[in-house]
């Protein structure tokens, strides 16, 4: 009889591939299957033993993604095997990465769940640019928010909750609608010069930013064409930008001080 | 001429000694000088080279901790003889963790600051108890909050703002105003059933955890007496609560389905 396997769903971080934790590493070592998303980056997925097989599921500009349905069926199956099968995803599976829905389907069919958190992209953005999430006096809270809408549906975000001067909010997945979620936090009184931070594949070879205002930054990420993946900090903490020339931007007191 | 030396702000995670990140452990093991909180387990206190210096400022309870001036001073001080200081803080030390105010500091001694991110203790409490912090559904977004308060203050946080059902609400460092913070949420609507996890510890041998209400909560943590660390998941993603005999209790059609 074939021992039951299990499924290890894995946060591969923010890209750079020093960024994930020892257990991520023991698991990814410990597999005999490897199911993963896109953007997680070839030295992480170098990093699996001779003779892993690798199943690719993510989005790519040339193929179709793996419906989350097949997902599900193909972690059962694998698993179901005998396998140790691991799901590796970029950042932490369980913000905005839909491990918890993976999860729930694996345990209705007794498989086995372990998990290995991962850093997030907003962490990944604040360690590139030394803006923190919290800082005392200028944030007291921080919130993720998710900036994606279905293709036939309106951005429903409830702006007065989030116009809040002293919250750090941060925008994953909201290139697209930046413009529309700037205007809606304006709408609600969080001031036009509020400054914002844009991070296209922090920590990876590939990273861009720019820091701006949240009245200019649907020019700006527009003008610049910044694509998906970009994440955006908004707030106060911003100013902390450790990156002079950026800094000064938003400073000019600073700039010529 | 002395070289000059860097300070690493290392995020040395929830509590496992597994959930650092290889870069954290690279910069662990290169370090001359540690200077490092409480809450940093032995285990990864035992990381570091032969020789390196070990330096506690965090609080213990039987003695005082090391006022913030005074470590800014030690990591100005350690660097500027040519060391190279790793600053080791539990979880991430750009959430809660004073990182960026000893970064600025540093910055204007001319000192350069390195950063590795760490898992922080709501990704942490997430990881063992399958307790997701968004979910298609239950929750569209996150937000991190400290519900510590100076001795003298009143906890001045925006109930209105904090009370969406529809975010996963985090609480930091709360343990001893819970009873105040469950009855500002519930004063400004959010259900006395809402579930709350609270999890102290978490990820290490000590840890400790609870699944209670809104109405229920600060009832439950003095009876079974639950101290700081503690960490609290306030919304409809506990009711994904791993932990079989747990969830049950807040779900008792699925108890006796």
């Amino acid at each position: 009889m074939t021992q039951p396997g299990k499924v290890c769903l894995i946060g591969a971080g923010p890209g750079d591939p020093e960024l994930i934790t020892l257990r991520a590493l023991r698991m990814l070592e410990a597999a005999d299957v490897v199911v993963h998303d896109k953007l997680v980056s070839r030295e992480i997925l170098n990093m699996v033993r001779p003779g892993c097989r690798m199943i690719p599921v993510g989005k790519s500009p040339k193929c179709h993604p793996v419906p989350q349905d097949r997902i599900n069926d193909i972690l059962v199956t694998e698993a179901s095997k005998g396998h140790t099968v691991a799901r590796l995803k970029g950042g932490d599976p369980m913000i905005f990465g839909r491990g918890s829905e993976e999860a729930a389907y694996l345990i209705k069919h007794g498989i086995a769940v372990e998990y290995a958190p991962g850093i997030t992209a907003a962490q990944g953005a604040s360690c590139v640019t030394g803006v923190p999430l919290t800082h005392r006096g200028l944030a007291t809270s921080v919130q993720y928010v998710t900036g994606h809408r279905q293709a036939d549906k309106v951005l429903d975000l409830d702006w007065k909750r989030l116009a809040d001067p002293d919250t750090t909010l941060v925008i994953y997945m909201g290139v697209a609608n930046i413009g529309q979620i700037a205007m809606g936090l304006m709408t609600e009184n969080l001031p036009g010069a509020t400054p914002i931070l844009a991070v296209s594949r922090a920590t990876t070879p590939d990273e861009r930013r720019l820091v701006s205002r949240l009245d200019q930054i649907a020019t700006d990420v527009r003008d610049q064409a910044f694509k998906a993946p970009t994440l955006f900090i908004i707030g106060k903490v911003v100013s902390l930008c450790a990156d002079r020339a950026i800094a000064d931007l938003i400073d000019p007191v600073k700039a010529h001080g």
